[in-house]
């Protein structure tokens, strides 16, 4: 592991993409997935490395989804894996939600990989791939019939594209975290997760804790006043402010 | 390489991608560097990835300081190899500037691969270290008693770090290519271009061309002239106005 002075201004986030070097010695990350975690660098650098106000709004939302739904489900890559797969693990066990291995750079050596990473918690993990999905265009089209293809919502992360597109035309709902406020994933999603990956789940288990004790009906009502664009607009206000706040270029 | 569908939106910029990944493959970037390359594509979205008008004041100024210097040399790492070689080889050539090899992730082998790229150019390379730069803590810290310790102007590109400050502190004018303006290289140098570097030499040259025709004294007071905080604040506005514009998130 690469030493990096405490004192370092990005000494947190440097800790982090340690996290995918490693991932990516051990085959779960590949070279074009090293240079997308920069990208997500770069956005949460935007917003200040930090979990941002619009953006609860979103989980208390995706809290509601998931508690709404029959059949939730985890998509998740090489990247997210490396980056959170304890997290991961831990949220997919306590809330008896499977996962299923989607990876853009497909290859079944990557799926292994990335299957053992979540094999010491007690989940269903789905890696048999058996359908297609309309419109995606990439190796993240393949997907398993009895997983993503079975489910009713979709929790997506750290991707970029148009697997929220592909899963929406066949019905589904889908969840998307995503440090970029204006990509593609982001827009298509139905509810957005602005934030670091690493930050996530800790967020959402207090949302699905707190969202359990309710009704139904106030679930349903807290699902049904939220407004994706309006809170992605929200983030897109809150970078903006934070550029021009006095003392950022003096 | 990768296959890359020709209507994807960022067709261009998955293209230059893949430049960095084949020098990941050809050890010329290391894992860190594909990531900070990541960082580098973000904001390039961020402006658009197009040189944008602010910038051609920090192009013109660079010109002028590079014109009026007496050792003016080009400070090269990974990144700037894997995407630019060509462009930087050129105008080393045209513009008898010579290449110093400096590299975070320093081994003997990465100089080695670095320098064999610029070969085919009449260049003078140096890739002998023998003297420290003060308050640098990387390995950039390492640097030619012959070259960068003896220059009077140094251009450094995609390096986020010290290392203008160090070589400030020992008399140098620093040019920086960097396309974040809030990072400590754009704030730290004499003239920082916020520009992709795979834009940068074409536009350069044509600046250097068109200030040689000048007199001393033209070329010197465009330089007085030249406000590189002043410049920074512009592109930030830039990215601000570009991200809050109509229907960037209808």
């Amino acid at each position: 592991m690469t030493d990096i002075p405490k004192d370092h201004p990005r000494y947190k986030s440097l800790m982090i993409r340690e996290r995918l070097v490693e991932g990516f010695k051990k085959g779960v990350v590949v070279p074009q997935g090293l240079i997308a975690h920069g990208r997500g660098e770069a956005f949460d650098y935007l917003i200040g490395e930090e979990t941002i106000e619009p953006v609860y709004k979103a989980y208390e939302a995706s809290a509601a989804l998931l508690l709404l739904s029959q059949n939730p489900i985890i998509a998740v890559n090489g990247n997210a894996a490396a980056l959170a797969y304890e997290d991961i693990g831990r949220f997919a066990e306590k809330f008896n939600i499977p996962i299923e291995i989607n990876l853009f750079h497909f290859s079944v050596e990557r799926v292994r990989k990335i299957r053992e990473l979540f094999e010491s918690f007690n989940v269903k993990i789905f890696d048999v791939y058996d359908v297609e999905l309309p419109t995606v265009s990439s190796k993240r089209r393949l997907v398993s019939r009895e997983g993503i293809y079975s489910s009713d919502t979709v929790m997506v992360m750290i991707e970029d594209g148009d697997m929220p597109i592909g899963l929406r035309k066949i019905g589904k709902k889908v969840i998307a975290i995503d440090l970029n406020p204006l990509s593609r994933t982001a827009r298509d999603s139905d509810i957005t997760i602005v934030d670091n990956l690493v930050r996530v789940f800790p967020i959402l288990t207090r949302y699905m804790d707190k969202l359990s004790r309710h009704g139904q009906d106030v679930i349903r009502r807290i699902l049904e006043d939220y407004d994706n664009n309006e809170v992605l607009k929200e983030v897109l206000i809150y970078i903006v402010e934070r550029l021009t706040s006095p003392g950022i270029l003096d």
